[in-house]
């Protein structure tokens, strides 16, 4: 039997439903519909379904997704039922809040490592994490079976900084240079740019 | 003569493309084929010639597209020919970083207002910007007919503040707090967490 291939968009709103429904146990509720689920998203129950079908039964008719378990299973699936070691490149303004940030560890994500090429940031501890030099990255990345980086330099050494890190076994890279990144097959890139969003947003714009 | 409307999806690509031809006009570039550009996105060339034909005949057969004009058309189809006054809510670490990103003045905005409740925190300069008392977030914003905010507080009150920002004009909101917003039509919400960035890489990820 092969299992088969999701779609990529699916897996996209898995992050999503895991956030929500987390937030849901904290507010006490035990069971939720696909219709408050996808009211709190503003997408469809229909799409909600769905989605959900694709890696198991795990709502029943009438009452619903039972939120622990639904939890569990995202958890499960998304494998952060463990957690990641993540190395934040770059030091800066970015890299720094991430390397404070305290919402990685209970989803999964521990910022194990932070680098920069500054002299004046090597050797400063951040939220407990020393700067180390980005000259032994690829050598402490590699000792440390690190599959996650964090990219938050400057645009023009990003793609050599991945091509670096990709070469010594990340296959994850959450982008924040404002840049796109050419990567091999195999391996993930996600980028975060609050000027691509703005943008995004301004085109619906009237200006007053 | 009704005007198309263009599917969100497409509108979400284009500041992608004026990111990246922005990038090879900087490199000297002149003229950029579909093939070139979708190679830099990892977009297929005839996606890239179906969205731009949406907006216009911006390429021609055999040189392809004229880098310098492209921008030009992007950067009005986006409404960034112009500079966006910008409210940043949370003087926190995100926030602080956005008050000091040299990114956003280039690309048509500008953080115009930083807010926070810490009394600690209010009335320091970052980046020449005052921390102003979020109290009076909702008379200063609507003084200055700011539309874009960026969300930068804690999860816990996010849909509240978000309510009071569109409440005083605010149409645009990107949001960086671990919540889904829900808010009525016609008001543009985008989301940045990095948890759900990482999430949706490590399903694809074979843990070690």
């Amino acid at each position: 039997m092969t299992r088969p291939i999701i779609p990529d968009i699916v897996v996209s709103r898995l992050p999503l439903y895991l956030r929500a429904i987390s937030r849901m146990e904290e507010e006490g509720l035990e069971y939720v519909s696909s219709h408050e689920l996808g009211a709190r998203l503003g997408i469809s129950a229909a799409q909600i379904r769905k989605d959900l079908s694709q890696f198991g039964e795990f709502g029943k008719q009438g009452t619903g997704y039972h939120i622990p378990f639904l939890k569990k299973q995202l958890i499960r699936i998304l494998k952060v039922d463990r957690v990641w070691d993540v190395a934040v490149i770059g030091a800066g303004d970015v890299g720094s809040a991430l390397a404070r940030y305290q919402g990685f560890q209970e989803h999964g994500f521990r910022v194990a490592m932070l680098f920069d090429s500054d002299p004046a940031k090597i050797g400063k501890v951040i939220n407990g994490i020393e700067v180390r030099d980005v000259a032994d990255m690829e050598r402490l990345i590699a000792e440390g079976s690190i599959q996650v980086a964090m990219l938050a330099v400057p645009a023009e050494v990003a793609q050599e900084t991945a091509d670096k890190l990709i070469a010594v076994g990340v296959r994850a890279i959450l982008n924040y240079a404002p840049v796109n990144l050419a990567v091999r097959e195999g391996i993930r890139v996600e980028h975060i740019d609050p000027v691509i969003h703005l943008q995004h947003m301004t085109y619906y714009l009237a200006p007053r």
